[in-house]
């Protein structure tokens, strides 16, 4: 098949306006990405997983979806370890009184329902609290300080989230009664950023907590002082084994359904202080609206398969689920889950025979102002099981995010913070991917490591 | 005296670096300002009114003018009507269940600890609410969704700013269990902005919170769609009479102390919400280093006196209690509690025969950028009663206001929201001034209506 699809792109390379013509048909902003938007932030609001919010969110998306055409539309259930919020509370008691804005961190440990007060042993880096004798901890509250930088491609999350992943293992190895740590994120609100935490193997889970950046600011400044300084905090959440979530999965069916869809996937789930309007109710209305649009002219090849991923936020949970309940074969994975805002660049993951698609797609979005990254696309937490399982191929269309770390995970997190015209940009670059993608004929595995 | 004066003047107009000698002695910035609004914020924090707080900033302020080399330092006490905040929450309940960021606003009437649930009434503006048939709110939370714009001089204030002060008092004649607000305020984060209602006469008073922005949306968008809104709220603080409150009053002497002082004020209390960072320790610390920095060079004739104010933001106590306390003759006062943006604008109230002075305080300010604007100077609610009182002159720099109300009376009013650099461009337009008027032999009263 591959060589009967190289000419036909070659066709199309030598004349793009037929090959963005689905796409150009419904260039105009249509309503369909900010009604999904909108919908799940108001008329559902948080979904955080395994709550029974999010079992609205999947009756919402599954009505949503089959109001816009889509097919076997499918709510796919599985259970999760979740982590219930309890009361969320934390003050400086010396050597002054000062509130904190805090929150538990997903899987935190808990305290009596009273809390728990004690110094606090200062870090300003996790590097530095790794360096922390062990045992030295006891009978203490470790504070991580270490503050998050912005970066436009959004990698800073990698090496600034361990301090969230990983820091509250070291500080309850070392001992460390609980542990608050200066909140990953970019911004200056009193709005602490949530997110789960990670137990190493064998590590008791200790309560843990985040403080807005403005309060790590304070706590810094205090320490500066030379006193002690002393924390009441009590954050009551609980982990809980066995909660219902899902995954809604449906299709666009493309002119030959024996063809292997292409999956375009985001999550459905939230974090619990916000609405998830960034995350992620705008990369399901993103990859939703797209499917549509590179459908609006007719029928693309293949089948466009969206999956709205549950518990993505507390484990990849959904993609893991999607990854074992669909070994049929895919063509390709997509997933929109970095917010609302333009896409900037596309990186691809293709076999070395499928080179001229990754070039119509380049130069498609380069018309758009969209630049080509370097590195390998690795799709995101809701589609990177299926890739591996599967070894597809891979588009990662990056959007800007300079600013999402001042929302991520926040009580920020709501339906303000989009712009329309941003969020129509990322359709309408989607809808040019998927009308290339989709309307393929033969599209190779990619082994991790492959790239154009 | 008058005729001494203006040769003197004349003089000083002819060669202006003698004029702004003393000012200029100390041009690079000094760390006075900064030490006081990160020590209030950081050493103190909140501090509201008839609090424990209030009195441990009173302590550390005069400690602090002590330490400066303010002379006279007192702490003089009054007692107030205040509000003790209680617990804040508010959640939609229907058509589907979400969260609120609420702040009660002082002065609120309590609900019970168990809180109320009820529909909402909702209204865009307080004209709508205005216009709503007596007795039509009965067993409803009236909801007031007016949206406040932002403006450079602040001038929003006054009209928006009745929303909350008239508003809470408007539903509760029309018969409703509760009211709910938008915030006053300008910015589009999750943290509501408090301050104090005014309950007319007769009025008995009801729970009365403002929501954030983002909330205020949410409400919104649930009212279009059609089906009833209900709130669940609860707000338990009190109001309660005779707690402890004081000014704290410092002079830098000159070098006649028989000539009236210049008096220059600021706020020492709080909102409890955020540490008063902008609102108002940054106006304290604008006027001392200010005046500090107006005798760098030597003493001015005139003493400055300072005025850190307690209990203004729930109804201006302080500036009374000044006011009562100090019949002895003032030449002239001035007021900063506008935040700690860049001055930009000048306007005063003189007697006739004081235009000169005013003029050459337009011209120095002139030189640094600082336009002259139209209306005649008020000064502020620290410094009113003793300007109406005596008839004061006044001198007012108008501080840029963009973004002032983003901040205002919300948690977010930490220390980070200050600009070093707009700080000291205060200090430095204030030393400017009070350089001219501290040397000025004589100042005549200036009725209200006065003005250049």
């Amino acid at each position: 098949m591959r060589n009967l699809v190289r000419p036909a792109l070659a066709v199309l390379a030598a004349a793009p306006a037929v090959l963005s013509a689905p796409a150009r048909a419904q260039a105009a902003p249509d309503s369909v990405a900010w009604d999904i938007v909108s919908g799940l932030t108001t008329e559902v609001g948080q979904r955080l997983a395994g709550s029974e919010a999010e079992a609205r969110a999947r009756d919402w998306g599954a009505r949503k979806l089959a109001a816009l055409g889509f097919r076997e539309v499918k709510v796919e259930p599985f259970t999760i370890r979740g982590y219930q919020r309890g009361v969320d509370k934390a003050r400086i008691t010396a050597p002054v009184p000062q509130m904190l804005a805090v929150t538990a961190l997903g899987y935190s440990g808990a305290t009596a329902d009273k809390g728990i007060e004690a110094e606090i042993a200062y870090f300003p880096t996790l590097a530095a609290l790794k360096a922390a004798p062990d045992g030295s901890l006891g009978g203490k509250i470790a504070f991580i300080d270490h503050a998050m930088r912005a970066a436009q491609d959004g990698s800073g999350y990698g090496p600034y989230g361990q301090v969230r992943r990983e820091g509250p293992s070291v500080a309850a190895r070392k001992g460390a009664l609980a542990v608050v740590i200066r909140s990953v994120g970019t911004d200056s609100h009193r709005n602490p950023h949530t997110g789960v935490t990670s137990w190493a193997e064998g590590v008791k889970p200790i309560p843990a907590g985040a403080v807005s950046n403005p309060d790590a600011d304070l706590v810094a400044r205090l320490v500066k002082l030379g006193q002690p300084v002393r924390i009441a905090l009590t954050l009551t959440g609980r982990t809980v084994e066995g909660l219902p979530s899902g995954n809604v999965v449906a299709d666009l069916p493309g002119r030959d359904p024996a063809l292997p869809p292409v999956l375009v996937g985001c999550h459905l789930d939230s974090w619990d202080l916000g609405t998830g309007a960034i995350d992620d109710a705008s990369g399901c209305a993103i990859v939703t609206a797209a499917a549509l649009r590179a459908q609006a002219a007719g029928k693309t090849l293949r089948t466009i398969r969206v999956l709205w991923a549950g518990s993505e936020e507390i484990g990849g949970f959904g993609g893991e689920a999607y990854a074992k309940a669909h070994p049929e074969r895919h063509a390709l994975a997509m997933e929109s889950d970095f917010g609302a805002d333009r896409v900037w660049r596309v990186q691809t993951r293709f076999a070395a025979a499928d080179k001229p698609l990754a070039d119509r797609i380049v130069a498609a979005l380069g018309q758009m102002g969209i630049v080509a990254g370097r590195a390998t696309a690795g799709g995101g937490t809701d589609v990177e099981p299926v890739i591996a399982a599967q070894k597809l191929a891979v588009v990662d269309l990056g959007q800007d995010g300079t600013h999402y770390f001042d929302l991520h995970h926040t009580p920020d997190d709501t339906l303000d913070k989009i712009d329309p015209a941003a969020l129509e940009q990322n359709v309408a670059a989607w809808a040019q991917v998927l009308a290339l993608v989709a309307n393929a004929e033969a599209i190779a595995s990619a082994p991790a490591g492959a790239g154009d």
